[in-house]
């Protein structure tokens, strides 16, 4: 069950990233909802690669095809398939390539998992690629949501050691968001944009790859979404992002830091203001006993660095059953950092909608 | 939906901390599995209040009953209920009490999630109290897990900044875990005990309370279990982990350190040991793509301190809307990470369990 | 998966005939929903044996017990979960019967399904009186129900060969359906009660039993309720119908008369009733495309004779592995069609209730 | 959610009539299963129209393209998607038509349930052109299945009031069901085709059409297949044949005949035959207690005549909310129960499949 989602909302994709095609159906929308296309396709060109030296020269033609549920410009209310052709697969020989398993990718435990028929080019239907139908997906969900005062956005909290500033440092609203999603770094503290780069420009350098954090967080969402226990709004949204390649770790609000510090210090106190109720502090990221209590939602998750790296790694060759090196040449993104933040915009969005649809 | 987990395997659990009772039904389990009650009593024992003066002095009857599923000593393959009647419940007035939102519990988004109509009563739906059934599912999962030579167990990592080593840094074996079950503090360090304690002393003498870690692992599951995306590994585990009451984090592998890092330095190498496939390290946690590599599980969740202390806070009085200050008596654990170790096992069980079934 | 039903509601079975309990939990009612116990237990009543001559002198001491999710007298939201104890079970020697596999009920199959392990006295957990618990819970879907302005009524349709109207022919309305519910035979020609009840009680004197169907419909359902495909209405209803055990078929509107008929016979043609559009007929049940269409809905199931007959049978012993006669001696109930009446009825509640919550 | 099925396998359909494109994913399928492509093509062309004087002229050029989860001719295991393009449309005026709600057909239903918003060119999603992604999903589970021992095959049992034997009239084996696959009008007395022939081109002949009944078996199948209760193989295929357009009853075995019958003339009494347990009679359709006995699995299915006829109608015009007479012009199958029986088995091998993968 790789490829179905939701209670309310049901997505599921499908795809490899040398085969036929990619893609995503979302059952489940309401009807009726104008979609924006244009604004899809900006959604899906923050995620796409080919852009700057900070990742993969690759070129992807992802322009998704909807194929259902969508008539007249709106939601028809019925599944929306949309598929994402692949259109520049070159016929490459794999050759001996695809016995030897890249440490950090997929390769061997899919092999194990799929007794070796698994698709094998280009890491098949684990590749990085299958997010594009998500941040797609996600796009429509991000506008729906819109239509309900609900606003999704994200930043680079972290690339390696330099650390971008916290939501919770910053004014935030909406319009910080809008103008965090057309940067190519979005960051809160733009004077730590050089050293990110530089960091990541140096990885690439030594044929290499570095990791980061991204934070997000959910503006205009009332008290009372989600539920105690299996579908608390932290399992359902760290459900969802693990389901995002290369995530190792999340945290809601204080996260971590919260297991070294005292009860008095992490309760969030609340006040009336005017006639709403909130809370001094968001020590807990909008959510407590798995419920939102009105706050802002506030989530960092922890991205690992790429994997596929051009420096010479040990490994085995499962098909002569022996150690092997391997080198992996190509285009590689030396960070994914920054193109992984649509990506969870989009699961989010998708987590989200399905809360409270 | 607060009660109902799983794919192949179904949980639903029911029950308010005031009310007659709570339980777990478990649906999907083999039949013809041998059940040692004894060895489910020592799991729940573990969990239960009452034991020493790191915990609260509230004793709790948790003696699960058994309706269904269950005959001669065997699992009968159909639903398994067991329920505990909540014996020791006092009459209490809860007055202007009810009124009062607790900071950093589920009070207030409770009240709006249900429109006033839930269990007010000791937390309700939301009491950590709910979690003894899912230690007893756990325990049964556990063993049928057994049977298939995998063994899960976990231990204190840290208490406030007071920290345990890693199970990367000692010799992780079956032996290892059984021993660390019958500790009150569960440690692979035990010199830090003394520390430990005092950091959770000092916590109780100020009426406060202090968080902490945990660490589990997953032993002897094989290569090659788990599904890419949506139903990865990571997924699985993260949603079960966020329905256990005061988690805010998890980490799998070295987690967030990995944002930190290089990509040569977090991939795990493959070798030959043998006819087996390892890795040389482990820091992606025995999982990736989703899938397990056949290295052992690791994980760590983030436990926030709990937020039940008995310093005077400020909140809200939302039947008189209007700011009111608050202090809640009664005996409160000072620190919950010792206790959440058998549930965080227990539901780390339920979730393996429906992988590998 | 035996136990477990629903989408946005969730309702999950448990219990042996002859174990501790059997019992029924309720996930995703709404909150606040004032319940009448009385009412419920009314429901029950119809349910239980041991009223007439018609059915078992066997008595069942079906008291549900609620243990969760009811709080003064409403519903609070979070799962209700209600037990009925097995009183009044005694400790049979069942001996040698156990290896004799009762033809038409699931003793064989069960005996496989579970490999030996299920408890098979009293039939176990394939035992009719699991359908308690189902008739408690769609006591309180239907309360739910009725607040929303949708009714449920049944009758007995036929038993053997002796037919009552149908719904089509009479007066349809919610008084007729609550004089229903208070006859031990509900008919809608009860003229035909005195031969319905000599063919029961024949097929008593002749050690044996007779089938019969039930017509059941659904009142003040709106149009636009469902799904096409597979969340149609008629999806949904029969997979609940077909939990009930007996049930061997269903037909919605005119059914199966339709495959005789001609397209101008069956479809129903609309008009304008002041506002509202109507169909001058209701071949299909208030159903077209799988969706509501404002009309009442109209289906019928057929229940097989019980198989419990006390006649000689040719049967096999499971544990000598040879044919064999089965004898099966204690008091049957020599027809099932009347008391199954308010647990089609239940599971229609639960079914409508997950559609329109 | 008119798009997911499953438990252990995930379908997921989308698509209308008149939009881009229709389409299915399959996800859950065991990896390395070599499918035969032209055997699916022949699937689909039992389906497809415009074969003959039987069904409608229209042509579809119903020529489904794998887009993923499939790989050198075996399935990857992965997410296997498949769309047709609907190439052959013409971009008709609907002009007032679509404010003509047609008699029996899902327009006025789907208008309610979307709002107004649904794609209503040919019937949109609720258009019976959907169910070629489902014999195409339904082809490639069958494959499995055979690979596992398990056919399945239907006839045509009735069309109007002509009547075709049963199959436990016959010598039921999988020869027999080959046989019956080619054939356009598939029975087991081959003599009544010409009055059955004759019946249908009566009802084209009045601008009208017919209804019938299918048969259904799966051969092959074990003992132990199954649950009680709620997903009970009676469920399980029932709500899958009610996803079926235009389908309106299911009986299992002798299914509605039972209910005239006593329990002596209904109960199957077992043997042994060697050392495999049979029955002397298959009264229940290879089910008793919701899980199968090793007997074939038999069920009949009732299809109402299509609505779509040529004859005048009454309806309502929705956009000027008054009374309106309707002339539905086109070519329009005069029976679809010849071109339903591929589908009748197709969603039979969907369910099959989903109980024993």
């Amino acid at each position: 069950m790789s490829g179905i989602w939701g209670n309310k909302l049901k997505v599921s994709i499908f795809g490899e990233s040398h085969g036929v095609g990619i893609g995503i159906t979302i059952d489940g929308l309401p009807s009726g909802v104008e979609i924006n296309m244009e604004d899809v396709m900006k959604e899906m060109a923050r995620r796409a690669p080919g852009k700057s030296k900070l990742s993969t020269a690759r070129k992807e033609g992802d322009v998704p095809e909807i194929l259902s549920g969508f008539f007249q410009g709106k939601t028809t209310g019925t599944p929306l398939c949309a598929v994402i052709r692949n259109s520049d697969m070159h016929s490459k020989d794999y050759g001996k390539l695809k016995d030897l398993m890249r440490p950090g990718h997929a390769d061997y435990p899919g092999f194990i998992r799929y007794n070796g028929f698994n698709d094998y080019r280009g890491g098949g239907h684990f590749s990085g690629r299958i997010t594009a139908p998500l941040v797609f997906a996600g796009a429509i969900c991000k506008q729906v949501l819109e239509a309900k005062g609900i606003s999704i956005g994200a930043h680079v909290k972290s690339v390696g050691k330099i650390e971008d500033k916290s939501f919770n440092e910053v004014n935030l609203n909406k319009e910080l968001l809008e103008k965090l999603k057309v940067k190519e770094l979005p960051l809160l503290a733009p004077e730590k944009e050089d050293e990110m780069r530089s960091t990541i420009l140096e990885a690439k350098k030594d044929q290499d790859s570095v990791g980061g954090t991204i934070e997000c967080t959910v503006l205009g969402i009332s008290a009372g979404v989600g539920n105690p226990f299996f579908d608390s709004v932290e399992s359902t949204l760290a459900h969802l992002m693990f389901s995002v390649p290369a995530v190792k770790g999340i945290e809601f609000g204080k996260g971590f830091l919260m297991s070294e510090l005292r009860g008095s210090q992490c309760n969030d106190e609340y006040y009336y203001d005017g006639d709403e109720i909130k809370t001094y502090t968001n020590n807990n990221g909008g959510i407590t006993g798995g419920i939102t209590n009105g706050m802002p939602i506030l989530f960092k998750v922890g991205i690992k660095p790429t994997p596929s790296i051009s420096k010479a790694q040990r490994t085995v060759d499962i098909c002569e059953k022996k150690d092997a090196e391997l080198v992996i040449e190509g285009r590689h993104d030396p960070c994914i950092v920054q193109r992984a933040v649509p990506v969870i915009e989009a699961v989010t969005a998708i987590g989200i909608l399905d809360l409270v649809i």
